[in-house]
């Protein structure tokens, strides 16, 4: 089916933001059985990823350990706009994701969610959703 | 098809498992001729990703460089799991990777194999398979 | 349909070679509508990534950073082709990736290009382009 586009606004410069609900209602809403979801950010400053959504403590070190090995400011930076380390993060985290449905639920681990990676907000960010059903199922 | 999962058994806390030759056999099984596997894993500390298949000291190399870059253990950390490197790990390697096949087999090169990173063993661990069969093809 | 496959000549050991333009002709040549696309690279020291298009100082930084983070020569790395750095980068940024298209044309955010990313050239190397044309749409 067509895109699904939604957009999400971030409250910090870097946060994990939990959008496994809003992607479960899509899948609900169309009536989705089995297939493929991939999710799309057009950000080149952020990204889309899976981590534990049970401990915050889990997102504070995810951050802290980011920071730590890409600094906001770094003498060698040319790029004028103050987020070098934003693009390598979207780099490194991917703007896109895929996942797969079954029984028109994603299949997820227990302690999976899936996240929208901020890395220079605070921002309002689009993301956009393909689902591919498996005709063969 | 309805996803195919299987178990696999990691056996150190940081480990590189080579699961290319189940996953062609899911493709010959299945009869499968042109489309795209998506391989995940539902697990939080581990990932799913493709590296060389011939000298094993690229895997040592690859544990050990990731292991300096994101340690273990860090005054700052606050999960209290000792696990916050391999929650890090897992979002950088990814718990999805999505695979191109024709003619039945992984279009993968001739170094290439595909690797279940287990970031947090020895487990027990699940995969998931998706096959989208390209019905234009 | 079956897989489009060309070639890349990358012109130094690091770089990042836009291509956007040879992914959208495929689309229109093939007259595609809707559907995903995962781009796919068979070597074990280069990926695929998106990042920003307009400013060549990002894609400095971005070597500039990564090479920081993942030096070329180690004294603990053992695999003797000098190349483990390639090896890490690769297995960071993915060989493998996503992408969605409507109306013939890839989804793409106005800052965003998709990079062919070397990590041990100068080199030819190999893309593979895999379309699923989405029948529901």
């Amino acid at each position: 089916m067509k895109t699904i586009s939604f957009d999400i606004r971030t409250p910090s410069r870097n946060s994990f933001m939990d959008i496994t609900d809003p992607l479960q209602s899509i899948l609900r809403e169309k009536g989705c059985k089995s297939g493929i979801m991939t999710v799309f950010t057009p950000h080149t400053t952020a990204g889309i990823t899976i981590n534990e959504n049970a401990d915050p403590d889990v997102q504070h070190d995810l951050k802290y350990k980011l920071s730590e090995m890409i600094p906001k400011d770094e003498a060698a930076y040319r790029h004028n706009e103050g987020n070098s380390d934003s693009h390598l993060k979207s780099s490194l985290f991917s703007p896109s994701l895929s996942l797969i449905y079954e029984n028109g639920r994603l299949l997820l681990g227990i302690w999976q969610a899936v996240y929208f990676a901020e890395f220079d907000g605070p921002r309002t960010r689009k993301v956009h959703v393909k689902i591919i059903e498996d005709n063969n199922s």
